[in-house]
């Protein structure tokens, strides 16, 4: 059978889903990412949805109507499970065509959509009336640090003689996270303890951490991965890797502080990471994919195991990234989110699929379903920095917010508020959505 | 109802199965570790049991029959599982009542035996005839570094002017490791590929680790361990240590070294972990129990949220630890596995108390089936050292083996055992079995 030439990026594609035809929305018929949620207060059982405009298209609901067949079918039917793990082993193949399947389904003039129109909006649920869940059971965690500008930058303030080490220009540097800490947006950000060592005391002290920051990320799901002993060449990283989504990886900068050398961050970061409930296929981001990053004059060119004239030429993502921040006292005086820094994804130095290549390159096991994070992202100018620690300089400039209040680190009911959008001229943009975080009391 | 008196370790106790009353077993009625296994090339579903002897005690079928009820039953049922993890998740009076059950069905002169020997021995499978599986699905795997001989051994090799951080005695240092790769003892272990830069090379190279190493380690499993945000005060620790193993961390030294700073350990150690099968329970160690190792003079004291006299007193475990070693060409000559090493957990520096509960100090909510190692278990003697690294001093000192080889680090076919045994003058001794490994070609 050939292969259906794939027409679901044509930017004249429109959904019949009226709130997908907004040009404002993350969420077009272009876009289809991947989730799990279910009618919020109900207690009934989790399932995938589908993002379209405000709406969810209820996967569970398409799957029990028979709608889909082969492996689009098959692939429905994995994603009415509680996570996504068993549709993310499933592979590219699958995942493909049950995007072309769905784009047919949603789009304006489908002959369901002409056969039955109320049968088709009854697999709609409202967004608004859903609870979203973690959307993958995450095995491993790992989160890489390979923002260049992020590196230098903190390097230089936790190192002022050797930010940036000898060996980060050779490979992406990354380390273990805590997968059981890892919330959808929306969930509360308990303040931590730990313990901290303050400049110049003898004695170190327990209690809540004074500088609590966030880290913006992106972040992506492992499909089928590999087993152990079998490193995944750089060329076919690209089959391994589902979709993106945004990551607030917390950090209590004075735990980390304290805590890091020799083996890495610890507490300082487990205490919570936040990843938006809306996965964003690789397949939806073809149309944004770039160039690598050029390396800068003088840099050394990456191993053969880290480089493919594919990944060079397509390995990037043109996606822009926002943080906003909304305290306590602007919401209650009616202000709105303020964004405090906005950045890109195109600058990072490292592509995914390096980092896949190099995180397997010693036969470590991906499993369906590890999530990998980049790091912060940062990018060359100063409002373009992904944490607090950089953007205030440790806490030497504070960033001042509407209504006259200013922060160095995050207060008590501080919310943040993560966003990424990919626009290009002539192609439907798509964005991810939303990746919230509020933070509580200790 | 009151409890039982708890009678499981009276050293007097004998079980009708004859190979646990053999004085060098590991395995006598005083122990009852738990595992998973099914019998060798039967392509059956795997299921709990319990060493008793060279048998294993076949905890599906025991509760297919009955046998036990209330707590014990709900305990064993949750043992037919695949994994351990429901058990796990029930909590030390499911587990203690079980283990009161199956010591009062396996010991001599027991009602069920003197009724129907024959039934009973039906619940057997020896041990020779079985596989044994990962008994755990773990969700996340945190390594310390609680060693005080260890931490000052390697960090004067890595950072001679700098062995032991400041923060070393202050907290149980730790990172999160890999868990995708934990496998169960016997499986083969590929030598890792990765990068590594020699002294005084230009430029890094990919290619297979030449410095390769094992850990000797112990590890115990999570309970039902806490919500996120609620850390486990370190007196109520124990209610959380479901059992204890063997754990072998092997490591590239030459990747580890290249990757390390500044978010340590990552790829030199993530390509495996191996773990023996048999979780000796918390239970079983009871009468093993000895004061946390005494704190050097002048050393800071422990803070509050990692102090409590109960674990000051018997936080501790007196287990003997030693390190096989098994060559190739050691094998073809009828040579006997050499041991290479002897210590003993009793001199850490950190207890498993104090690793959970500073684990949990920030909130990290714990699984039931995380697995916590110590790190490397050295003692102060030079033959109490547990990695190659140290036993030779970084290939300093060649160790010598019978028939005439010699090694720095592990070559192809070298086989690592390591061993463990509580003995204690007036109690009957137990046993961890072994956790086993062989190094394979790249």
């Amino acid at each position: 059978m050939t292969p259906r030439p794939d027409d679901t990026h044509d930017p004249g594609l429109e959904s019949w889903v009226p709130s997908a035809q907004a040009p404002a929305t993350d969420f077009p018929i272009q876009n289809l990412p991947h989730g799990i949620f279910r009618r919020r207060g109900t207690g009934e059982r989790p399932r995938g949805g589908i993002a379209i405009g405000d709406q969810i298209l209820d996967l569970a609901e398409l799957a029990r109507r028979g709608l889909f067949h082969g492996a689009a079918g098959r692939a429905a039917e994995a994603a009415t499970a509680t996570t996504l793990n068993g549709l993310l082993a499933l592979g590219r193949s699958h995942w493909t065509a049950l995007r072309q399947a769905l784009s047919a389904l949603l789009r304006e003039g489908s002959e369901q959509h002409r056969k039955d129109p109320a049968a088709l909006a009854g697999l709609l649920v409202p967004q608004a009336d859903a609870e979203m869940l973690l959307p993958v059971a995450i095995g491993d965690y790992t989160d890489f640090y390979a923002s260049l500008h992020h590196a230098t930058n903190v390097g230089s303030m936790f190192r002022p003689d050797n930010p940036l080490l000898p060996n980060w220009k050779h490979m992406p540097i990354g380390y273990h996270g805590r997968a059981s800490s890892v919330v959808v947006s929306g969930t509360p950000i308990a303040r931590p303890s730990g313990q901290t060592m303050a400049d110049g005391a003898e004695s170190p002290v327990y209690g809540p951490t004074r500088l609590l920051d966030y880290e913006l990320e992106v972040g992506f799901y492992v499909g089928p991965g590999n087993a152990l002993g079998d490193p995944v060449p750089i060329g076919s990283a690209g089959e391994h890797v589902f979709g993106f989504c945004l990551v607030n990886d917390w950090s209590a900068r004075d735990i980390q502080k304290w805590e890091y050398q020799p083996l890495g961050p610890f507490l300082g970061k487990s205490f919570a990471t936040s990843v938006s409930p809306w996965i964003v296929t690789a397949d939806a981001l073809e149309p944004f994919r770039i160039p690598a990053s050029p390396r800068p004059a003088g840099d050394p060119a990456a191993l053969p195991y880290l480089h493919d004239a594919g990944d060079a030429a397509r390995g990037g993502v043109d996606l822009t990234l926002e943080v906003l921040l909304l305290t306590a006292g602007m919401r209650a005086a009616g202000h709105a989110p303020h964004r405090v820094s906005r950045g890109s994804y195109r600058e990072m130095y490292w592509t995914p699929a390096q980092m896949l290549a190099h995180h397997s390159s010693n036969g470590c096991n991906l499993r369906p379903g590890d999530l990998l994070a980049s790091g912060t992202v940062s990018g060359p100018e100063p409002d373009a920095r992904g944490c607090l620690l950089e953007l205030t300089w440790r806490g030497r400039d504070p960033i001042r917010l509407p209504g006259g209040e200013s922060r160095t680190f995050l207060q008590e009911g501080d919310e943040v508020i993560l966003r990424g959008v990919c626009a290009r001229e002539g192609v439907r943009g798509i964005g991810f959505g939303e990746c919230r975080g509020t933070v509580a009391g200790p």
